[in-house]
């Protein structure tokens, strides 16, 4: 280990290299329950890409492994410390290098918040729109890392629509540049988005290329109740294959909606058993809303909720933004992230209130209703061992019916420690068996994020 | 040849085992200029997923290469014959499999041509933006291996971005099946990605799951004629920066503008030394293009010609669509397809014409302007042999003007044969090097498709 540091410190400031256990223990975890963390060897900070070339080299010269790391929000353990690794944050190279209305491109370093990004970017009316919930506080390197999705990836897509070029400090200290700067490119195979999503485990992002949009007009948004959580898919179902295009289309269940109205005093009835959020920033939006508003009654909404501006919008998607407090309040919470297709939605939620019961315990479901992608929230007493035990059960079960739905284990938070298990039954052997291989081209001597994904 | 034949008939009908070298050589090139194309040793044409496993099985026994084809309607001879290969066409798996408006996605085989597919979604209210010139021949299969584009990516985006999962066969036969058929997910490398725009240099893909969207408006369209091409590119910088979506923003230079006007006698002025077309499909599209007419004009536009209605919008789109035929009638051409950052749009158009004036040689630009696409059209007398020897020159030099641009060397077409060698110069050593061994990570026998590409 002083081999290590002394190693790192040729290339280093000394501010950049922490060695105090309490520091580096506060680094060796991500937001992910559930998943073992193991004790760093070094956290090191650096500030530029020569930095990063010479703690790999130094990394792959003495065989240490490293663990890349954004703003470890991350809810999958993918950016947990492996024993006597080197944990490498990117947080300090944070600068936003270039923003450019004309292409509709930002270039920027991966320990640039997404908050932040959004922000500059809205200065010159443009705007980057994956928007995870953690969005004041993850960086774009972790979201590159993971794939992140949001809530406007229903009409806006994903972290991987967005990320037109890269620049990657390889395990053995080589940088290699991918992609490009242009709106359209087809030389050679697709390393980019080969990166988007691999967890750190090929190479260490230290500038990207980001595509960018005009910005979207504000929302302007609907609450609907449903008698039951069929009767909410049903609607969610109409509204997509009617051709509608919602910039946010979220559901919650009856536990969501309960826990919801407890912490916030919505006043929202008890017969509510399922909520829809829908809200269109188009230039046709009041009349989407209407249309779409119709399309709920006639599903079998109890009540639906128009807002009239964007406030009264920005009051109905608080909802939204309180559902995992408000099951945080419950107990532990444990968020799953299986993605079906829409169609299938509704088995996914017959299905988990299914393991709810036999588990008994209390599964809120949360959901990105338009792209299928759910996350429901297992919540269990931590300090109860059998409890706990069958909550990481449940978990597994849930991604047992994902599968099973024609789905994936994950959506948007990636794979990480806590599913890696899970990912040879989706990907199959022949998969595997090539996402391997992949890896041993980048990384032959295995020291980038092991045990993670792959 | 016995052999290979033989073997080849173990698991395929006769119909599809094609011999004849007339037939075979008709096959043998697709319609890139300047590219060889070797002779073939069979041509096959399977009809199932087994009997495609069966041809590259057998090409792996024999150690015969392979190159996969859809239409032929390729620019970069990436489906032309290489000496004593098997020919793989996939015209035949033609079926559209599934077509899905809740989920919006369509499961097709490869041979499905894109405008079959496209208007097999228009039944259910939906569409398959990627639009190639020759989508009325093209195939999905052919789209996905040059990762296409067309007129609508401005605002649609490319094939990439429609392509959610691949079952692909590779070259020792296994079946591959990546991706998924839920709007997101995030289990594992993206190979899907990494598949598209591959050239069938890592497999052949035999089904596709593609996302769809709902069928837009009609388009409004107007034209405006600059009296140089520094204000049209101009014009399209503000565009774009003033955060407008346009459905379609296409650029003609005076070589092309006065070849569609000789053709089609469009009575356009001599003085117009640029003709832009734009077009809005969304709900304000009459204002946007009122906006756009007046930014025009400030721009130095001679003429803006608005459309009152879709009918006389399709009057101004045909003049785009009368651009290459109509510089086809000026001798032999070479279609280039450099994209630069719509920002230096104007330095290339500058450079092409300074190119061709060095060269004496005629050089039309037709563009995808809202991209920075540009696809340089080198006219020449293909039996003179000097001047033959001038367009290939110029063909390159045009590459390397895009690429000390800051652009691409295909924002659309593909590699092929014909920018192999420039490949390398773009991605430079690092790059080329990865993606050689993820070649062989595919295809260790290197028998995919080889010579293109990589």
């Amino acid at each position: 280990m002083a081999d290590l540091a002394g190693r790192l410190l040729e290339g280093l400031p000394e501010a950049a290299v922490v060695l105090d256990p309490d520091v580096t223990s506060a680094y060796s975890h991500d937001m992910a329950g559930f998943c073992v963390a193991g004790e760093p060897a070094v956290l090191v900070l650096p500030e530029t890409v020569e930095q990063v070339q010479h703690i790999l080299r130094t990394a792959t010269e003495l065989r240490v492994p490293v663990v890349p790391q954004g703003a470890r929000t991350g809810l999958s353990g993918g950016a947990n410390a492996v024993d006597g690794c080197i944990l490498l944050s990117m947080v300090r190279m944070n600068r936003i290098l270039e923003l450019d209305p004309v292409n509709r491109i930002a270039v920027v370093q991966p320990g640039v918040v997404n908050a932040e990004l959004s922000r500059a970017a809205a200065e010159h009316g443009l705007a980057y729109p994956p928007d995870p919930s953690s969005w004041e506080s993850c960086t774009i390197g972790g979201n590159i890392g993971t794939g992140a999705g949001g809530l406007c990836c229903v009409k806006y897509g994903v972290t991987s629509e967005y990320v037109l070029g890269l620049d990657v400090v390889l395990p053995d200290g080589r940088l290699l540049r991918t992609g490009r700067r242009t709106a359209k490119g087809v030389a050679g195979y697709d390393l980019t988005r080969l990166l988007v999503g691999s967890e750190g485990t090929l190479g260490v992002v230290v500038e990207a290329v980001l595509a960018l949009r005009p910005a979207p007009a504000p929302q302007l948004a609907l609450a609907a109740e449903f008698p039951s959580a069929d009767a909410a898919c049903t609607a969610v179902c109409e509204v997509m294959a009617a051709g509608f295009v919602p910039s946010l289309l979220e559901l919650m269940d009856a536990t969501t909606v309960r826990a919801v109205n407890e912490m916030a005093r919505m006043g929202l009835p008890d017969a509510t058993k399922a909520l829809l959020l829908v809200a269109f920033d188009g230039p046709g939006k009041a009349e989407d809303l209407a249309a779409v508003a119709e399309l709920c009654r006639a599903a079998g909404a109890s009540e639906v909720v128009p807002a009239e501006d964007r406030a009264e919008s920005d009051l109905l998607l608080e909802a939204r933004r309180l559902a995992l407090p408000a099951l945080d309040r419950l107990g532990t919470t444990m968020i799953d992230d299986v993605a079906v297709p829409r169609s299938r939605m509704a088995e996914m939620l017959r299905g988990v209130a299914r393991i709810a019961d036999r588990q008994r315990l209390t599964i809120g479901m949360v959901c990105h209703a338009g792209d299928g992608n759910t996350h429901p929230v297992v919540v269990f007493d931590a300090t109860d061992e059998a409890q706990s035990a069958r909550a990481l059960e449940s978990f597994d079960e849930i991604m047992a019916l994902g599968l099973e739905l024609g789905g994936t284990i994950t959506g948007e938070h990636g794979v990480g420690l806590l599913k890696r298990d899970w990912l040879a039954r989706e990907l199959g052997p022949v998969g595997l068996e090539l996402q391997r291989q992949i890896k041993a081209v980048f990384d032959p001597l295995g020291i980038m994020n092991p045990g993670k994904t792959i």
